[in-house]
C-alpha cells in the first residue's frame, strides 16, 4: 500500500516535471503581446471569481484555525480587497517592460561577425512558498511574464485557495490556446514529492524556496538543481560617533517596529563606544516605549538600562521577528564590520554616520546584498527599489542578490551571426 | 590509522576553507592598483623561475608517462614557450578593466535616496580542474583580479608543477604584504577532502568544476555550495535548404576537425531532407577526406555513402571528441530544433541558412548558451568573444552562461544612501 503510494507520487512528480519542461518550450517564444493578454485576462477572471475565491479561502481557514499561529492565519486570509490587490498586481506585471529579448550587449568582432548577448527565460522554475495564497498569483504571473514555466508548491494550509487561484490562471492560458501546464500547482503537501522534484535536473532549471529555515535547509540539502534561497534576515544598524543623532531614533524605531515579522527588520544595533550615555538613552528610550525587549553583554547591560543578559554569543545569530533585539557596543566601524561579518545573514545592514569616509568604509566592507546609509533597513524591498513585484529577496550571491524582480527570472544566450567564418 | 588520516583531512579542509574566507575579506577591498601590482610581479616571477618550473613539470611527466593518454601528457607538459604564454596571460589580465566597483545601475528614488547596484566579488571560490598546470595560474590570476580568494584543486598528475606555480603566485602576494591564502592549492588528490570542502557553505561561496563527466556529476551530487559547471559540448550544425552551399563544407570541416578534443567541436550534423544527394556529397566528401567516421540511422546510411549504423538513439547523446560524428536528416528547422532540444548539451549549436526568418526561428528556439548563424561552433570561446582569459564555458543557466570571463566571478550589492529616511 505504502509502496503503491510512493510509486504514484514518483509518477506524479515526473509528470509535473515533464509537463513543465514541455510548456517551457512553448512559453519561452511567446510574443510579449500574448503574454500580456493572458495576464490581463487572469486579472479579469480574479475579479469575476471573488465569491468562489473567498469560499475556498474560508475552507482553508476553517481547517487551519487553532492549528497555526494568528500571524499565519492572517497571511492565509483573503478579502475582497486583497483579491483586488492581486488583480491589480497582475495588471502591473502586464505593464512591465518585457524582460525578454533585450540585447544586453552587442559588438562586431574583428572577423566581421556580430556577437550579441540576449535575455532569455531560465526555463522551468520550481517555486516553493508559504501558506500565502496571493503568492500563487504573484509566482504564476512573474514566471509567465518572463517566459518561464512554473511548478508552484504553496503551504498545505492554503491548498484550497491556491488550487483555485492556479486554476484561474490556467483558464486564462487555456482561453489563449497556451499549454496550461505553464502554471502547475502541486496538489499534495507530501514531502517525498518535493524531494522527488528536486532531483529532476533534466526538466527543472531553478528552485526558489521561501519559508522557514528548516524547509530551506532541507531544499538545499536535497536539491541537485540550482537553488536561489530567500533565507532569513539578521539585519544590523551601526551607529557611528559621527551620526546625526536626530536621525538615529526614527530609523531604529522604524527598522525594529514598523513591521516586526519581516526579514528586513533590524535584529541588532551596534553602538560606537564613544557615544555618551545621554545620547544613547535618547535613541534607546523610544524603542523601550514601543515595548522592545533588549539583550546584550555585560557592557550593554551596564550602559543601557533594561538590557537583559544575552547569554551565549550564538544568540547574536538570532532572527527574533518580534519586539526584541540585541544591543552591542563596538570600538569603531571596523569593529562593527567584523561583528556583521560574523553574525549577519548578508541580507541588509545599515550605518548611521555623517562622516563620508566612514560611510564608504562600511559600504565597501559589509558583504551584504543591501547596504544602507542613513536609512532604515526596511527599504530592502523590490517595490521600494522600483523592481515591481518581487519573487523574493535572495540571500545568495550567485545570479540574483537582494530583491529579485522579473529580470532575475531571466538568463541570457550568446548569438553569433557570421557569413561563413571559420576559426583559424 | 585510517581514522586518524580522515581526521587530518577534515582538519586540513577546514583550515583551507577558513583561510580562504579570511583572505577573501582582505582581497575584496584591495584597490585595483595593488591587485595589478601583484599580477605583474607574478608574471615577472614566472619568467624568472622557468628552469624550476620545467624541473617540477618533468617530475610530473615522469610519474605519469604510460599511465595517462598522450593527449593528457600533452596538456600536462610545459615548455619555455608555454610558460612565457602564462606570464603574458597574467599581464593581459592585469591590463583588463576593473570588473569591481562598477556601478551597474543607479537611480534616485522618489523619497530622495540614491540606489545603486555595484559590482563586488563573490568571495571564496573552489576551482576544480584537470591536470593542466597553466590553469593554476589562470585560475589564480582571474580570481585575484576579481577580488576573490581561490582554493585551487588541479588534477593529481600535475601536483608538482601546480604546487610550484601556486607558490610563485603566493610569493607575489607575500611581497606585497597580502595574505598569501588568497591563493591556496590543495596538496592532496584525496577525494574525501574535496567532499569535505563541498560541504563548507559557511566559508566557500562558489564551486567551479571542470573536467570529466564523472567528476562533475560527483561534485553536483555532493555540493551544498552553488556550482557552475563546465560540462560537455554536444554541438550540432543544422544545414537548411536555404543554405549557401559554398559555406557549408568549410564550416563543417572547421567545426569537426580543426581541434578534435574540444567542447565546442561539432558532434552531429542535421541535414534538411530537401537538399539533394549531390549537394550533400559536396559537403560530406571533405569530411570523409579528413578521416571523419560517420554514424546515422537507416535514412542517413541510405543517403550518405560510408555512414555506419548508429544503433541506439542514445548515441545521439555522445560527445565523441574524436574524428567521428553523427549524421541525421530532418524535415525542417523545427525538426532540427526538436532534435537539438532532446540531444544537445546546450553548449553551442549552429545553423547554416540564408533565409532570415529561418535563422531567427532557430536562434529563438534553440536553448543553448551560444547559437551560431553561418559560422563554426569553434567560435564559442572567451577569447573569441573578447572576454580575455576565461574561467571556463558554463553549461548552466544561472549566473553565467557560455564563456565565463572575469565578470562572471563578480556579483553585486545594492547600496542605498539616504538622509534619515524611514519606511511608511
Amino acid at each position: 500500500m505504502v509502496k503503491k503510494m510512493k510509486k504514484d507520487i514518483e509518477q506524479y512528480g515526473l509528470a509535473l516535471a515533464k509537463n513543465s519542461k514541455k510548456a517551457a518550450q512553448i512559453v519561452r517564444v511567446l510574443p510579449l503581446e500574448i503574454r500580456n493578454r493572458v495576464l490581463l485576462l487572469a486579472a479579469k477572471k480574479l475579479r469575476q471569481e471573488v465569491p468562489a475565491i473567498l469560499k475556498a479561502n474560508a475552507k482553508d481557514i476553517e481547517s487551519s484555525i487553532n492549528l497555526i499561529s494568528e500571524a499565519m492565519i492572517d497571511r492565509l486570509t483573503l478579502s475582497p480587497d486583497s483579491i483586488e490587490a492581486m488583480a491589480k498586481g497582475v495588471e502591473e506585471i502586464a505593464a512591465f517592460d518585457d524582460p525578454l529579448n533585450k540585447v544586453l550587449e552587442e559588438k562586431t568582432l574583428d572577423n566581421g561577425m556580430t556577437l550579441s548577448r540576449v535575455a532569455v527565460p531560465i526555463g522551468s522554475v520550481f517555486f516553493i512558498y508559504e501558506s500565502r495564497p496571493n503568492v500563487t498569483i504573484d509566482g504564476a504571473a512573474l514566471c509567465f511574464k518572463s517566459g518561464n514555466a512554473v511548478i508552484l508548491r504553496g503551504g498545505k494550509e492554503s491548498i484550497h485557495s491556491s488550487t483555485l487561484l492556479a486554476n484561474i490562471f490556467r483558464s486564462a492560458l487555456k482561453e489563449n490556446d497556451i499549454d496550461e501546464n505553464a502554471v502547475q500547482l502541486v496538489n499534495t503537501p507530501d514531502r517525498s514529492l518535493m524531494t522527488n522534484l528536486l532531483q529532476m535536473t533534466a526538466y527543472i532549471d531553478l528552485v526558489i524556496p521561501r519559508g522557514g529555515e528548516n524547509l530551506i535547509k532541507t531544499v538545499v540539502e536535497q536539491s541537485r538543481i540550482p537553488v536561489i534561497k530567500h533565507f532569513n534576515g539578521i539585519c544590523h544598524i551601526y551607529i557611528d560617533k559621527s551620526a546625526d543623532m536626530t536621525k538615529v531614533a526614527p530609523i531604529l524605531v522604524n527598522a525594529k517596529t514598523q513591521r516586526v515579522g519581516v526579514c528586513n527588520a533590524m535584529e541588532c544595533v551596534l553602538i560606537n563606544r564613544d557615544i555618551d550615555d545621554k545620547a544613547v538613552e535618547a535613541f534607546i528610550a523610544p524603542l523601550r516605549e514601543k515595548g522592545v525587549e533588549m539583550l546584550g553583554d555585560a557592557e550593554a547591560q551596564k550602559r543601557v538600562p533594561g538590557v537583559q543578559d544575552i547569554g551565549e554569543d550564538s544568540n547574536y545569530h538570532r532572527e527574533y521577528l518580534a519586539l526584541k533585539m540585541n544591543v552591542k557596543f563596538v570600538e569603531d566601524a571596523a569593529d562593527a564590520c567584523e561583528h556583521i561579518e560574523k553574525y549577519s545573514s548578508r541580507h541588509t545592514d545599515a550605518i548611521i554616520a555623517e562622516d563620508q569616509a566612514i560611510q564608504d568604509y562600511f559600504v565597501k566592507n559589509v558583504d551584504s546584498s543591501s547596504v544602507m546609509v542613513n536609512a532604515s533597513t526596511r527599504f530592502a524591498d523590490g517595490g521600494e527599489y522600483g523592481l515591481g513585484a518581487e519573487v523574493g529577496i535572495s540571500t545568495d550571491k550567485l545570479h540574483a542578490r537582494g530583491p529579485m524582480g522579473v529580470e532575475s527570472l531571466c538568463t541570457y544566450k550568446w548569438v553569433l551571426r557570421g557569413n561563413g567564418q571559420i576559426r583559424s
